[in-house]
């Protein structure tokens, strides 16, 4: 097999480039990225999903190294099952590598790991890769993209990315080191196709100071802010409407503690010590005074915003006169709990600031007219449309089209397709079998479709189960049936039904002449139809004596 | 009790007074509307929910009459129910009885009810109320407000309106009527809050025109439409936009041909004979020559579009060069049903067009300023907010003192809170108890907080069931413990644990002496919890002889 570049999207079935990347070339693997996915509402029980990289597994001593773009849970959640597999270098800016040591910390494998810190103006080798750095911005700081010059060819890597033009760190994506890149020859642009579908400019981050200045200004009691534990760049422009407005900050809850005080050693974050209390002391305070920092924008139950919807909170309740900024946009299958929980806390007395009430939260990807901007600049001969579900592939396939680029230079792939790169020259290569790796619990794997289709009909109408002893000869009754149901119907407001139920399994026990079991169920299942137009799941044991 | 009049929305916790309402006065009760509200994702197995009217069925007998003020399914739905408990007469426009003509039809219920048709300009009395009716426009047509004259005073009721300028059906909002309706005073307007925190104008159903024929233009085969089969404007459009583009429209889906049946019979739909084929016969002319009108635009499993997403469709496949329109937004809570559905479309060959790709539809339901429209056009001396949640209801309340009315004029209520008017003065009456009514399959209200718990707690972690026979004296086993499981881990895959978990049965049954069921329990919970960090619900049978 002569030598070519292989390109490999992986990350289960969903959105596409956005989890794990995988550069291949004369069999040498460079990692780029280890996300997380989030459940969809229909995977039931899954707490996060992590990418296949069974592919990679029989290649393990070909790994040469790990590198990761930024620090969002959906780049890095995964390091510790990856690292685990790949105990290789693991390259980052500052930042993102004090993400993921918490991370490896707390799977106690921080003593293994090898972390190497870079910034923008470094190179690094990683196998046959040379891998450069470009400051990009996005919606946590120190995000890079990579320019990765490979014996095939320069290829570019965006991350997630936006031109904001005033972000609020003063640090704008790096278009002079594009432009230089550029300027080198482009063979393959992999870019952030997030906001594909959305036409014009992403609003730079500091939109937002004008809302926060209109709130802060009406707000006669305490103020929370509500966003991504991550999102420091928000928690700055909140630190400064304080600082404005004569409130001192509090950061509540464990992440946005954590976060912040890193964020602040590091420098990530520009927080005078006099502007901070603690939570104890800000709730001592007058409520004009204060502002508490918290997490749970997307009204998760466990955290302080979801807590404190349900009245759960321990060390404080929203009360009369608060206002509360949800600063943040519910994440694609989160709005109904979100907007449940924005009901709640209205319910608890508190004024609710949310997008469209007020421009609170502007997303962190670039729109429309920024790809077709990062297209110009770049004139990649080809492009691969990545992070983004296949209907933002799609389109930004589209986009690159109308800035030019042939169609058949334009690879729109799913998760699992290689694309390969020889002699200047792109095709699509093998489709690796692969899917989602479930994670619940303590199980990596062990739950698949099979089980989430159980819990899939549990979930709908619940089962019966149904415990029988019968006389072995005569085949008789030696007792009365006992039956389990849950979820199905409520137990005690259904006599009838389970008196008739009851009757059933006499009668066919009386009359089976076969294999009683399935004689109960396939009786059962159409009874209980008829009955209640359900179907619960259906268990027989029978007990012979 | 000296008299007055009380205004109660029943309709559960949800959105308010978008279901269903009460209008009481001297013990003389008028219902308006019958909605169903739909399953909020964590409502497990729930098909749909009705209003909870327990307040009414003591007063059976004050009951007397229904008034609808449109056809859609949460102002329509729960009609076979309501009407069960009150056979009352019920009272709506031609288009409006028609769809509940379908509904209690099929309930078996036509021939015990009577159904009045009423026309913007009649005026009909149900107990001591004299009901006047005034044309809106909204996403379906002949909907309309409600003026009210009560002994205590006149009330406006607007239903879901929005003052589209150029309604497709050319009938706008009769501002005219609700102007004159002005002039006599209005003690209380109950209006639509549903886009409260939307800024500006919902934009006319006419800028659909402009997407549709950009679509249409570049469209090289066949063209899939897929919106509610009660959006009849929408479907005027396509229409229209067949005959321009000289195509042929089939409707395709029950709902779809039925509603389309039913509409070009009464005049609502404007679709000359030739331009309808059926869809065997579309299916058989050039792609380039027709037009599909369908339903599923939510992705609903069970819809055309859903079947065709899924590949599960009899008539027809989804193929290569197809156009499908989804001229819909996603219902709250939906979007992630939608979006999938969108990726697979994408993926089996067909060009997807949706909001925000191009403009193919708008809301049915005022925006801010239309709302401040409607309160400088009535300036009713209170104002109770409705059809919305509390997000919407609070944000009314807003608009409204923005518009001058007095903070204490207005009533943010909850559905169950009556409202009591009397010698012209507003204040809030009993809190009346209630809940979410549940329908699953043939169960009205069978389904209750704790059979739905039970569910989530299957949904998330599954069950698993010992089974045991033990001598009564020794307390020995009898036999091997009879293991079943689902929705907790993969039986198959994991015998380890399940011969752990014999193991931990045997000992405990060895040790026990005292319930051995709770020991049983007790031990599995921390034992399965330990290694799987899963809570699985158990239950155990121990059967001694």
């Amino acid at each position: 097999m002569s030598k070519k570049l292989r390109i490999v999207p992986l990350g289960g079935l969903g959105e596409v480039g956005k989890n794990m990347m995988a550069y291949e070339y004369d069999d040498q693997i460079m990692i780029v990225d280890t996300g997380i996915m989030f459940p969809e509402n229909d995977m039931l029980g899954i707490d996060y999903i992590i990418p296949d990289y069974k592919y990679l597994q029989d290649k393990r001593d070909k790994v040469k190294g790990i590198v990761i773009t930024h620090g969002h849970e959906d780049h890095t959640g995964a390091i510790r099952h990856v690292f685990e597999e790949f105990p290789v270098p693991i390259y980052g800016t500052a930042l993102t590598l004090g993400l993921i040591e918490v991370k490896l910390e707390r799977a106690k494998l921080l003593d293994k790991s090898k972390l190497i810190e870079v910034d923008a103006d470094d190179e690094i080798e990683i196998g046959p890769f040379k891998v450069e750095f470009c400051h990009v911005a996005h919606s946590i700081p120190d995000c890079v993209a990579l320019g990765i010059t490979t014996p095939a060819g320069f290829v570019i890597h965006t991350g997630d990315y936006k031109f904001d033009p005033t972000p609020v760190d003063n640090w704008p994506t790096d278009i002079a080191k594009l432009a230089e890149w550029a300027k080198r020859g482009v063979m393959v642009l992999l870019a952030d196709s997030t906001n594909a579908d959305k036409p014009g400019r992403t609003p730079s981050e500091r939109v937002i100071d004008d809302a926060f200045e209109q709130v802060f200004n009406k707000a006669k009691g305490r103020i929370l802010v509500a966003t991504f534990a991550s999102l420091l760049s928000r928690v700055q422009q909140v630190a400064e409407a304080c600082e404005s407005h004569d409130r001192k900050i509090a950061f509540v809850g464990y992440s946005m503690r954590e976060n912040a005080k890193m964020a602040r050693k590091l420098g990530y974050l520009d927080v005078p010590e006099e502007l901070v209390v603690s939570l104890e002391d800000a709730l001592k305070m007058p409520p004009s005074k204060v502002v508490l920092m918290c997490t749970g924008s997307q009204g998760e139950p466990s955290s302080i915003m979801g807590r404190l919807a349900a009245g759960t909170n321990r060390q404080f309740d929203v009360k009369e006169g608060d206002t509360i900024i949800l600063s943040s946009t519910p994440i694609p299958g989160n709005e109904e709990t979100v907007h449940r929980t924005i009901n709640k806390l209205i319910r608890r007395g508190a004024e609710v600031i949310y997008d469209p009430i007020a421009k609170v939260h502007v997303s962190g990807h670039a729109g429309q007219d920024e790809m077709y901007d990062m297209l110009h600049l770049i004139k990649p001969e080809f492009v691969i449309p990545v992070h983004g579900e296949l209907r933002h592939l799609t389109h930004h396939g589209i986009l690159a089209q109308k800035a030019g680029i042939p169609a058949e230079n334009i690879a729109v792939i799913e998760n699992g397709q290689a694309v390969e790169f020889k002699d200047g020259k792109m095709k699509l290569g093998k489709r690796i079998p692969g899917g989602y790796v479930f994670v619940d619990g303590a199980g990596v794997g062990d739950v698949g479709p099979a089980v989430v289709r159980d819990r899939e009909a549990l979930a709908k109408d619940g089962f019966i189960f149904v415990n029988l002893r019968v006389n072995r000869g005569s085949g008789e009754l030696l007792r009365d049936p006992e039956i389990i149901t849950r979820g199905f119907v409520y137990q005690k407001a259904s006599q009838e039904l389970f008196d008739a139920v009851n009757k059933k399994i006499k009668q066919t026990v009386t009359r089976a002449n076969g294999n009683l079991e399935n004689d109960l169920q396939q009786v059962l299942r159409s009874f209980l139809y008829n009955e209640t137009k359900r179907r619960p799941m259906i268990f027989v044991s029978v007990d012979e004596s």
